[in-house]
């Protein structure tokens, strides 16, 4: 573990953190916000997984989360969204490989030696961060935007146990239905669409249900909302599944950060109240 | 006048606006945050200067303004910090030229007809946000950081009927004492360092005063505090004058926009109760 960068900010720091992934076999990099805590109480933790094309800086430096992490004492963790180095295969499109990771374990070659960031989140993340920062183990949240979303919710929905309270801003909620999962999916997971239920949101609810509550958030003027995000169909198969979904959808908001950081207060929040 | 984007934010938008300057002779680009204003009545200003390296875009994506001028109904326009483009000169060093304006006008060669950015912000950038947006031109503030710092309090002291609130973060306070001023001075205005004493806020503060009182933030851990900044040389300025300067030092901040997410709320306060 190597300090890469440290920044006071309201009444603590969000410092920037570099290791060696097994799970990912490369260097990985994550930020995390630590309230002032001079006891070094066990503290109130959500993990934030960021959408296409970030790395764990976007919502360090744009949502403004320190604000409310700050006031309620919450540590805030945000991973990068793939693997990534010279050793890291590639891909030109924006929304594949380096910064696409779509928080899954891929089983096609050559992604599957690197692309394993469901098994970074939810193994060798959780586990890093309690060994090293004070975050109460029985307290940890799951948020993110997107592609990251889509993380949060299909990641909580399988680990219940590990992640106690989750919401989302614009997820791609039915990537096995749409072009950026379809495409992610058939090169990380390959051909056989029956692989890919296992990280879909609106297939893991109906086939596990959610115990608690769930809060979405969603911009309608979002450019990805009709052809990429598809929370209609995951507000349905909640329903179905009597799980308690609450889908706002925020007129006028499109899909930036300047929608996170419009709402992250309520996220903050609704998280504090839950863990 | 182009719109180049627009950003809804808490309740207003974030719009980025590109026109063709007199003053800097090339295309600028600015920020204008707009509160939402069904009546269109006229509203208190800030406009913000940035600094070294910077664009419009900085103080809009990081400093989590929007938040509180969306509270106060306060417009907050951010300028580029500098003349662009293929047909402006440029230098290699970050400190100078493009992104490194200083808020002056150039009389060297071969800046002269480009790097007029006070011309720019005084004359050119305030008729214009009059003319196409309900600035109330009885109520324009002006605040910065660092480079940006050093422009809102020059500015606003040879201008105080145009500026009739004042702030800034992290100024370089007396540019005419320290590397970056001396060097950019040097190369914008000239040997001669008489000249040089109408862009240096100590000499200015000595020379004009200020009728109102100021608000100075700063960080101690700032790693320019010592080399670049001189705050104390500045409140020295102030204290001969009699002019009222809150110079707040905030332990543990460095010279980073974390720095400045922290504490805008309370320059927005500040100025919104003095516009």
């Amino acid at each position: 573990m190597e300090k890469v960068s440290s920044n006071r900010s309201f009444k603590g720091v969000h410092e920037v953190w570099a290791h060696d992934s097994n799970a990912t076999s490369c260097k990985m990099t994550f930020s995390i916000y630590l309230p002032d805590n001079p006891q070094g109480d066990k503290q109130k933790t959500l993990i934030w997984l960021s959408g296409l094309t970030c790395t764990e800086e976007n919502f360090r430096v744009k949502s403004g989360v320190q604000r409310f992490a700050s006031d309620h004492n919450m540590i805030i963790v945000s991973p990068d969204t793939s693997p990534r180095g010279e050793n890291v295969p590639d891909d030109p499109n924006y929304d594949f490989a380096q910064g696409a990771g779509f928080y899954l374990n891929a089983t096609e070659e050559p992604w599957a030696e690197n692309f394993n960031m469901y098994k970074y989140v939810v193994e060798e993340l959780v586990e890093l961060i309690q060994d090293h920062f004070p975050v109460d183990e029985n307290r940890i949240g799951l948020s993110g935007h997107s592609m990251g979303g889509h993380g949060a919710l299909t990641i909580a929905i399988k680990n219940p146990d590990i992640f106690k309270s989750v919401s989302a801003f614009s997820p791609i909620c039915n990537p096995v239905k749409i072009p950026w999962g379809q495409k992610a999916f058939t090169r990380y997971l390959g051909k056989e669409e029956s692989s890919w239920d296992d990280y879909d949101s609106c297939s893991l609810i109906r086939k596990q249900g959610w115990q608690k509550d769930i809060l979405i958030d969603q911009g309608e003027e979002d450019e990805f909302l009709a052809d990429q995000l598809k929370p209609e169909s995951f507000a349905k198969a909640c329903d179905e599944k009597n799980v308690s979904l609450t889908l706002r959808m925020q007129p006028g908001f499109d899909h930036s950060y300047f929608f996170i950081a419009t709402f992250i207060q309520d996220h903050i929040d609704w998280h504090s109240q839950r863990l």
